[in-house]
């Protein structure tokens, strides 16, 4: 079973928008399962502390390495096998292959920080993976937590069907997906592309992987570089 | 106020996380609005369908246009100044940048596609903009629409206060986030930098923007590219 275990200071936004849907029958079924932990249970003294001025000053305020090291160590003792994340605009940008591989594991543990961010030591002191989900600042990880799980748990067996599991090879192959239609064939005077209502799969294939090729073109040149790598 | 009017198949996946914390007090004290729409309203005959299968055949299901219509037509009409948005993985890469530009507007009109994706005709006969939050697949727009209105409240006037308006500048500037420290000055032996500890203001903001400078050189080349554009 997948298990993802997040600290943060706001566990009751899980599961959220995870409880529902594709992600929530399966949370139901035991396909996967979400623990929360509550940072600030391991917070410092009577007021439960868990962050401080940064040092060298400036606005905001650091969490601090030694409660989150206490929270850490409970939630996943050091023969855990999971990657332990933390969600950071800093870290490394989140792909499908990622995310793959992430859903092939044994779940992830996830550490939300506030955007204030975190004393830098933990970072190494706890063999912490910096993941970003994008280059947009959020108040805080708990939302990127909730992107990097529902992209996770899709891919679970059982979760969405062996049939679309093809779907998303054209997407890690580097290219954005063609125009999909449906009916009615027409539209406001707009009509469904000629050779989609041929029903020749031959040019049907070529014409998508070349709609395909044409828009990552035109949008995304990036991928089509990395691609080339 | 900030008004966000969210389509979906889920309106019970909002506020969600948006209903606590920061956004949620800013959302109590009617510094922005969210109202969702269940597209499902706007659905076909009796067991009000929102999809049919591709054509051109292939695996899933596709959300037809003329609900699609129906739904924002009967969400955001003709004089609506709001920028319409489709959450889907082939649209432009959210940023920094596009997000302060959002806040800065009279909010948005978010249509959340569950993954197989919409009729194409309906983005331009409805001028939807496609934003992207990352290049990964979600099992639906929901959560992207989360990550982009909590990335956009959060810079409303009165939501974070004044002080911190200042750290995201650098991230806009195409520049990843020093690193941060706080007390304890020795955490499991490692020390907080010097420098930090030194008083000198002068030497405090050379040496974080030259971790600064050193951290995106590091792991995001691109981002400096970017910025010499």
């Amino acid at each position: 079973m997948w298990r993802a275990t997040i600290l943060t200071l706001f566990p009751e936004m899980f599961p959220g928008p995870l409880g529902l849907s594709l992600a929530g029958d399966a949370l139901a079924r035991g396909v996967w399962e979400l623990e929360t932990r509550q940072i600030r249970e391991h917070g410092i003294g009577r007021h439960r502390a868990v962050d401080d001025t940064p040092a060298g000053g400036g606005p905001g305020m650091v969490m601090r390495a030694d409660v989150l090291a206490a929270a850490v160590d409970a939630a996943a003792p050091a023969d855990d096998p999971r990657p332990r994340l933390l969600m950071s605009p800093r870290g490394r940008p989140l792909t499908q292959r990622r995310v793959r591989h992430l859903a092939r594991g044994p779940g992830a543990m996830i550490l939300c920080a506030r955007f204030e961010g975190v004393d830098e030591r933990i970072i190494a002191a706890r063999g912490l993976e910096e993941v970003s989900i994008g280059d947009y600042i959020l108040s805080g990880g708990e939302i990127a937590a909730l992107a990097l799980m529902d992209a996770c748990v899709r891919l679970l067996p059982g979760v969405m069907g062996e049939e679309l599991s093809g779907q998303e090879e054209s997407f890690e192959d580097g290219l954005l997906e063609y125009p999909q239609y449906t009916r009615p064939r027409d539209f406001e005077g707009r009509e469904i592309p000629e050779v989609l209502l041929s029903g020749d799969h031959g040019e049907i294939a070529k014409w998508r992987r070349a709609e395909a090729v044409k828009l990552t073109r035109a949008r995304r040149p990036d991928l089509l570089a990395r691609k080339e790598d």
